[in-house]
């Protein structure tokens, strides 16, 4: 495969701050490190960085391979390199797994200094808004004042809303994609189940099942596969399995649809992946973002403080977080007079059509990031 | 109250069927029990009968309470009495628990003859055409030669639409309510999440729990709240609990939504009444429905042997089992020229809308049920 444009090989690189952090929720992270990827070059005046802030599952790994061999490249890697989209001839960009995570950055896996022993389920919930200033931190650890973009998808694209909010002056771009102002309740129940799941696995220990040596696997299982069903639309898992069988009924409870396979696949390839205290954080993060909550739940009042422009996209079969959700981002900003560009794109893929290579949506973000000026 | 409408006091009856059932699988009964009521008087000639087919967790406890201080009537009283849309002064009306079930019919509970233990794991995978089957066994049983009606919503509108594939001659009228002719994979793919919740949960036991003397009350209490997210529109769970919390944000996976909280009183509640084995098996049922299937998939070809008039009704918020499925069932019939009336009910309450006692849906049923003559 040509791979003229990919970024080519990278490594992690890994930012410890000394100073305690202050969450939202008032508890205090003494230390902590952020693991980060970049691509691209800053330029001189550090005018051309982009922030990409991932979604539940994503990671810091966002463009490019660790090694000539590897099979799998950074989970958005069909949008950024030389000549992609998101071009990383002209942007310097930043990928970064959050606070809470598992990829390396500080979670309920790291050691806690008090004790010596594993955060588990002590490591604090942590918000949007943590998340939104703990990628300031490292900003400023890069030495860059203000960010030419900050990009994400779903969860993501909270983060880069929360930037515009919570830092104004520094950053000229948000790309919202995907994305909402807040979770609707169906939304936040289908979290809730999962982490029912995870919850009520014998071997979650309350979080602390790192001292038992087992990870909540079922759990966490369960919390995967009902996640796939809603990243996907009902009219893509019908394309993709319909009700096609393996092979014949056999009147059992095996997976006999190949849906099911896929399901089951996913779950399991998850569980022994992913860490479930970051899965309970990530979607409580999910549940709690709503900046319009402190303005008399009015959007538009919440956004007067913005002052970055932004790119609105959403996909027509995106059920969980549809374009009317996105729709009411872009009338906020709208009323209080921001630059504001809104992309609804058809697509079959669901919520999952954010990180498809769809030639559609690329040219859009290829056509906007090509205006950024950096 | 005024309960000058109510069916009354009512009492469970068991029919014991001695004959061996082959079933659809080929796996036999060699004999099993069905538990239902009947409302209503039976005419001289037998020709007044409304059969009620239960969809996943409902019962033959239709109408009706069990006695004078009975807080719960049965789960469709708010159609089925005097002078109510389907009117008892007029019609004879039956429910019956399906076989599998756990309210009184043979079920995986029940003691299997061959071994004196309970069937557990053993007890065979049901069909929707299995339990048509056993209900015109029970019409048999009741000298019931042609049914004025079958009735069900949901699993049990494809038991109605099923009569009338099967026993042509033996039912006049189905109405076949917020259904569908086979689910659509992303209704699968919640069914597989719900039965592997409980298939994982280690009190599950290869299904053989009552041996142990538990059940798998995690497993059954998660697949039943992921139920309720789907039998509610997205739009209803905002009317009804959209983002209000309790006592505020506390940083904690406690139940802080209302949402949250009327979550897990569903699962727990049902965790604690419903047979886990039943679950799976009507699960089940609903995956593998699909009468179009040994017809090259075209329902039209498939609905060629139907003599029976239909009332096809859907609701307009109801996600699970929306609209276009209805239309499907619809055109079949028109394809074959049969007698075929359907309402699209406009409703908010999604999926569950078919037991509201909404009152253009209960006129639509009243005014067909009217005409059916007897």
């Amino acid at each position: 495969m040509q791979e003229t444009n990919s970024v080519g090989i990278v490594a992690a690189q890994t930012a410890h701050f000394a100073q305690p952090l202050t969450l939202k929720s008032g508890a205090v992270l003494p230390q902590f490190d952020l693991v980060y990827e970049t691509y691209g070059s800053l330029n001189a005046d550090k005018s051309n960085a982009v922030l990409i802030c991932h979604a539940l599952s994503g990671t810091h790994h966002v463009a490019g391979k660790y090694s000539a061999d590897d099979k799998y490249p950074g989970w958005w890697d069909n949008l950024i390199g030389p000549n992609k989209p998101l071009d990383t001839n002209k942007f310097f960009v930043i990928g970064v797994n959050n606070l809470g995570g598992c990829h390396g950055s500080t979670g309920s896996a790291s050691t806690n200094p008090a004790t010596g022993q594993p955060w588990g389920a002590q490591f604090p919930v942590v918000t949007v808004e943590d998340w939104v200033a703990s990628q300031a931190m490292l900003a400023d650890y890069l030495g860059i004042k203000q960010l030419a973009a900050v990009v994400g998808g779903s969860l993501g694209g909270m983060q880069a809303m929360q930037w515009t909010l919570a830092y104004p002056e520094r950053v000229c771009h948000a790309l919202v994609i995907a994305s909402a102002p807040n979770l609707t309740a169906q939304n936040m129940a289908f979290n809730e189940v999962a982490r029912q799941a995870i919850i009520t696995d014998p071997e979650f220990h309350g979080g602390d099942y790192y001292a038992h040596g087992v990870v909540p696997r079922r759990g966490l299982r369960i919390a995967r596969m009902l996640g796939h069903i809603t990243y996907l639309s009902d009219d893509a898992m019908g394309a993709k399995f319909g009700r096609k069988l393996k092979d014949g009924i056999h009147y059992s409870f095996d997976a006999e649809f190949e849906m099911e396979s896929y399901l089951r696949y996913q779950g399991d390839k998850f569980a022994g992946e992913f860490d479930a205290n970051t899965y309970l954080r990530m979607t409580r993060a999910l549940d709690y973002y709503d900046p319009a909550l402190s303005f008399n739940n009015d959007l538009s009042l919440a956004f007067k403080q913005v002052k970055a422009a932004f790119l609105v996209v959403s996909f027509t079969s995106d059920w969980r977080f549809s374009p009317a959700r996105s729709r009411e981002i872009v009338k906020a900003l709208l009323d209080n007079e921001r630059t504001v560009s809104y992309a609804e794109v058809t697509a079959a893929h669901g919520h999952d059509a954010f990180l498809m290579p769809d030639a559609h949506y690329h040219e859009i973000l290829r056509t906007y990031l090509n205006k950024v000026q950096v």
